[in-house]
């Protein structure tokens, strides 16, 4: 996306520490004090502008929502739709997919989300995609034992990129979408890109999927 | 496909024992002799009128082909090809896809392709798809270490079926092309199917997968 020039960002964030959380050493293991409840936590990585978390919030209020996104200019965004609808099950954080372990116990998340994540398209950017194996040991030991990751983008090589990358990394696919908005998917929530993408009439992919660690403790517990 | 009658197919079938092979009992283990050779083995499990097949052994004569079709009515055709260009690296069973184990010993087999089969859409005929598990272990049990199954088709239901069936059995994705072409595959044998559907614009799905016991075999030989 084209990123605009903020000055007032940095500004802005700080004046909204409630909703952007700043310090790490008080989150980590602290998130069902933070909400005042021990509801599910859905977190999505790489937010932008923050609609689908935003929506997501609004439409379950039952669920904690936390939004992380590294860009100034993009979070506050997401930040000024908060502000103005004051969620109690939505919280932001300003920070780099890499450092997750540092605000997350192991097993403190329910569910991840990636959605229309940069694909980062050169070969020698690889590490640099969500979808990357550096990034999945880090969402291996933020998910629970049930917990399971939802992505969905509209770009096609790193749709196929993530599905090789998930499954070599030994993840297990639980449900695959080649054509999203023509599928019988229900309860799904649109991005700012999607809606501009699919609104082209291109597909939209999706796949949730699990760590095999969850599938067999999952079992277990049945 | 339109299957029309044709009362000559099983005398036509009978009249060419040296292309259909007609004894289990003589099979089974002995390809190697059956070809004369111990160059690779490559199987199609459904390969209708065998364009696919057929193009490949011509292509590739260093690779021993064996196309499977249980239609009467369909393998002639495949056979009339064959009667014409009489390839020494190709043969033909008449015979159902779950019965391959009375055909091949255990990792006789280095690659098996399933090419546009039959997608079975309706819930209930779940089983009869060429990717159900049931299909899967017949194929665990053929392939050799290093062996690999190799899926395409244009009916996006079932690829998205099949990449979770794989993937909850316990397969490993090795490459997967959404719109194989206008990817950078290269050597793509075309089917009949294939030349109708991808001439309308349709995108192929493509998939390579393989057995994890396969995969830690592979590793340890090198």
């Amino acid at each position: 996306m084209r990123l605009r020039n903020k000055p007032w960002a940095d500004d802005y964030i700080k004046d909204h520490g409630q909703y952007i959380l700043q310090d790490p050493n008080e989150l980590k293991g602290q998130w069902s004090t933070i909400f005042n409840n021990t509801n599910p936590i859905y977190i999505e990585i790489g937010m932008g502008k923050g609609q689908f978390i935003v929506e997501s919030a609004r439409l379950n209020p039952d669920i904690n929502f936390i939004g992380i996104e590294r860009q100034s200019s993009v979070i506050v965004t997401a930040l000024e739709k908060q502000v103005a609808l004051d969620l109690p099950n939505l919280k932001f954080l300003h920070e780099n997919g890499q450092d997750l372990t540092d605000f997350f116990e192991e097993g403190e998340v329910d569910r991840i989300y990636l959605t229309f994540s940069d694909p980062w398209p050169k070969n020698r950017h690889e590490k640099r995609r969500l979808t990357y194996k550096t990034f999945l040991t880090v969402y291996e030991k933020l998910l629970n034992s049930s917990g399971v990751l939802h992505f969905k983008t509209d770009n096609r090589g790193l749709f196929e990129y993530s599905l090789v990358s998930f499954s070599q990394y030994g993840m297990v696919l639980d449900d695959v979408y080649l054509d999203l908005h023509k599928s019988d998917f229900e309860g799904n929530v649109m991005t700012e890109y999607e809606e501009k993408f699919s609104a082209k009439g291109n597909p939209i992919y999706r796949v949730h999927a699990h760590f095999p660690k969850n599938k067999s403790a999952d079992s277990s517990d049945k």
